[in-house]
């Protein structure tokens, strides 16, 4: 199955739809393209003009909670490569993967937090999706966010 | 009119000067060129030997004062971009910003803040100045400074 | 001396060993080459299972000890580096260091924690570990760790 594919089969299984829904600004870009790195600015869990569960991991949210998030930022920076490439079969490899999570004074489990969007990226892409990962718990994110994630990736 | 020149005109505008103002260590660098990649490290809003706007945005001080911060913060990265290159008219594309604001607990503008900076590289570099960016409220900064941004540029 | 040889005396100094303790997971990798780009992921200061000086720096533990941990995350950094090119005498220079130090509300110091980090990479790899950085106070690290490194390297 090529990964575009197993993309449409993850959104349908999990219910997401980010048609129209992919936000950018006027001075910066969702993406940008050069050569064959493909950056991806950092993506909230926004469906539509609504975050999912909002609020401080291991407070106002449960991990549960943040993993979904974590999952719905992964899928928005799917799409987004898919948008910029062409096709998620055009990409080589997922060099870097930071996965910041809005976190109480003793949360600790980020790391299981970005568990569920590196299973994203291995699940779609297969072994192009295997990435370097650096998980942090940060103070507030914008829109009051759980979980920020941004990428770079490579093209064949 | 060229980068350079409309950096000129921006700093002049704004009322800003870093000559002889850039700091650097001895194990590490302001910049570092590889290829066509230069990568800039993570700068806070100094001038001369001061932090302008110190302090927790939300708590401390406000957006403006935090936007202000930033907007210097993007103009020290573009100094030293300029001091790299030779001349920002050699900027190809600004591929990743990110964005760290020093936030109270329940500041989630960040966004806000970034979109400062982002008009700058906009404003003096033009289409060039287009980058991806992910902006994240920290806990602390160095110095207290309000916000700390860094970035990776590609020359043509 | 090779780059190697430097590292296997810094190590015997310090009374480090990583051998066999370098974990990593099943959807992402702790090194992912792409041409001559070598990207770390996010490196706490683990030896063997156990997290050295876990907590908030500047409540919790002491600036020196934060320094001894990002310590142990630069050499883990490094040893990454010598699996993955072979050698670390293939190493040609570090372009980017992040280090996510976990900091009390009033600690600032977070660039003297990077400094140590800094030191290890310059003193190991001579010239080709001069890297630009970027040092930021976040809330939580994941397993309570006082300091998280990432950084991306470029071979000869």
């Amino acid at each position: 199955m090529s990964c575009d594919q197993q993309f449409i089969g993850v959104l349908e299984q999990l219910g997401y739809s980010f048609e129209a829904g992919l936000k950018r600004g006027g001075d910066y870009s969702a993406t940008v393209r050069d050569g064959d790195n493909i950056y991806v600015s950092g993506q909230i869990p926004r469906i539509a003009d609504e975050i999912v569960n909002p609020g401080r991991v291991g407070a106002d949210i449960s991990l549960s909670q943040a993993q979904e998030a974590a999952t719905i930022c992964a899928l928005r920076c799917l799409a987004l490569l898919q948008e910029q490439a062409g096709s998620l079969d055009k990409i080589k490899a997922i060099v870097r993967m930071t996965v910041f999570v809005q976190s109480a004074d003793s949360f600790v489990d980020q790391s299981e937090v970005a568990n569920s969007a590196s299973h994203i990226l291995h699940r779609v892409l297969g072994d192009a999706g295997i990435h370097t990962r650096t998980s942090v718990g940060v103070y507030q994110l914008p829109k009051n966010a759980p979980v920020e994630i941004d990428l770079i990736a490579v093209t064949k």
